[in-house]
């Protein structure tokens, strides 16, 4: 017997236009495999155009369209006024999927979006750190009060299911220490300077392929990463605490000098976001660390992430794996789509 | 509301003492956490000796008495006649944990055990390879037939979750090709080669430390990873296959030369089992391999495991983390009741 499940996404970008690709290409193989029919039925983008069609749009000619005409605003089933509290009070999705831009400062407005669609008793499936680092306690009490669920495991290290193996797996084998590589630029930044480019070449160089933004500060200064801190803080660690508790240093201040220096020693320059219980209280930091050669974090390169987790039962177990990217965050909303209805 | 869950082990060597260790330490906190109340009853061990309380038998005294005298055959609920099959019969276990001895040409006495106990629709959980790789189809039938669950978590990568990961939530992002680490007893051999040392001297050290067997060749001739490489061509590429359909050398060949050579052109031999489906065909291997020094495998070193997925969606994810140990093996049967129990 096949359920169908209905889509609501907010934001067609490239996480949403990953999820399309997905579902273009397995959505019959999910239909046989788990008896789910995931279904796009209404798109909410402010850029790209709004759609709703209730019995559902096929995600290979959503692709297609766009692609060809740059919008949906010639679709035959385009909704003007469609904003993304209009999609989520008028369609038919039973999962609201949140993927609009990130806003570390205030989290809109994709709390709001979160918020509302909670409250319409809609699960919630987003990629997107803003309400996760900030508001999470609560939105995860609303989805609770409303009897749905609030999945996020795209937040941190996209479709690398750090934050279900840490939750789901490990949790009960005592996790006392979490370090991670969890910005892949910063991370490509110091795989270059490794092999002799400056900070500024390699800065540029990362500019270039689209992994750093024209304004790279949220990446090299550690914001991003200490988002994602904040998030295993709560999700992992299960404490609250906010973006100003984390120790943050980026690494626009390392030399290549200082990387030949840690060369020389058998080390290796790594931004690492950590967590650790010190004397009962939590410690959360980003900050570059000199880590031995052997250390499983050091041999990650380019811009994997990577998430290393110490536990009382099971000692040290590391996770490597894609941090960003079309297809792995898309997937990351398929990993939590499937656990809803598991 | 708590749910008592009540154990009865078959084999109480390193892993059933590992996992009284975890249950004395944790069992508080499992009851807290998730409800439910994990409970040995009964412990049939063809040494040690053999026991039974309905009520329930206290972890911490267990391994106290064990520590004291050596087995339990002074115990006050000592049962002498009570042989595995005797317990799966007349203990009022729910879950049947199977930790005897290994045997990947046989399977048995391990795989009667859980055969009879999931007739006895018991579930069943084990680190024990025999069965798993010699006959998980049909156990696993024979499990749903009776509405009852078979947990095998620890026969891969012991309590390193590398099964759970690939079946619960890569499964779905189309897994192409697994290689992977799985024997610790030759890796920590590769990694002293790595130091100088020859291999002879690399494996007497391994012997030495309890890593190596007296006889070694199931670890060095590549049986055990290949036992491990069948159990995932059934759970995680979904095909059956036999020991001998795995193409195994091992590594009692491999030179201190070879390993110098590979060093000086930026290679590091490991011993890779692997799975890749090659013109629709499911080729499965086992032998050393010279890898970049790149390569996320490349830089796992001394005893530890390591799993490598290449996939469609999520691209290429590597889980690292121990293949063996009292704790680690202990707490992969955790893991498999808890996930009898969601």
């Amino acid at each position: 017997m096949t359920r169908e499940v209905r889509l609501g996404l907010i934001g067609f970008g490239n996480v949403g236009q990953g999820l399309a690709q997905i579902l273009k290409e397995s959505r019959e193989e999910y239909i046989q495999k788990f008896g789910l029919d995931l279904k796009i039925t209404a798109i909410s983008d402010a850029r790209i155009g709004n759609l709703y069609d209730p019995n559902g749009l096929d995600a290979g000619d959503l692709l297609e369209h766009l692609s060809e005409n740059g919008s949906f605003k010639q679709h035959p089933v385009a909704k003007p006024g469609w904003d993304a509290l209009t999609l989520i009070h008028e369609s038919n999705a039973d999962v609201i999927v949140e993927m609009s831009y990130t806003d570390l400062t205030t989290g809109q407005p994709a709390t709001d979006h979160v918020i509302e669609a909670l409250t319409q008793k809609k699960h919630v499936v987003t990629s997107n750190k803003g309400p996760v680092a900030l508001h999470f306690s609560r939105l995860n009490a609303l989805a609770e009060a409303n009897g749905v669920q609030l999945g996020v495991e795209g937040t941190v290290m996209s479709g690398t299911p750090t934050l279900r193996l840490a939750r789901e797996i490990l949790a009960a084998g005592k996790i006392r220490k979490v370090m991670g590589i969890f910005n892949g630029t910063t991370n490509y930044i110091l795989t270059q300077m490794e092999s002799g480019m400056s900070y500024a070449d390699a800065l540029a160089e990362a500019q270039q392929l689209g992994y750093a933004e024209p304004d790279p500060t949220g990446d090299v200064e550690g914001f991003d990463a200490a988002g994602k801190v904040v998030i295993l803080a709560r999700l992992v660690m299960n404490e609250v605490i906010s973006m100003e508790d984390v120790d943050r240093t980026g690494i626009s201040k390392l030399t290549l000098e200082d990387v030949n220096t840690a060369k020389a020693a058998g080390e290796r320059w790594k931004l690492i976001g950590s967590l650790e219980i010190v004397d009962g209280n939590l410690v959360a930091s980003v900050k570059p660390l000199r880590l031995p050669i052997t250390h499983p974090l050091a041999g990650v390169s380019g811009a994997a992430n990577a998430a290393h987790f110490v536990t009382d039962y099971v000692g040290e177990v590391t996770l490597i794996g894609p941090g960003a990217g079309r297809l792995p965050t898309g997937y990351a909303v398929i990993e939590d789509i499937l656990a809803i209805y598991r």
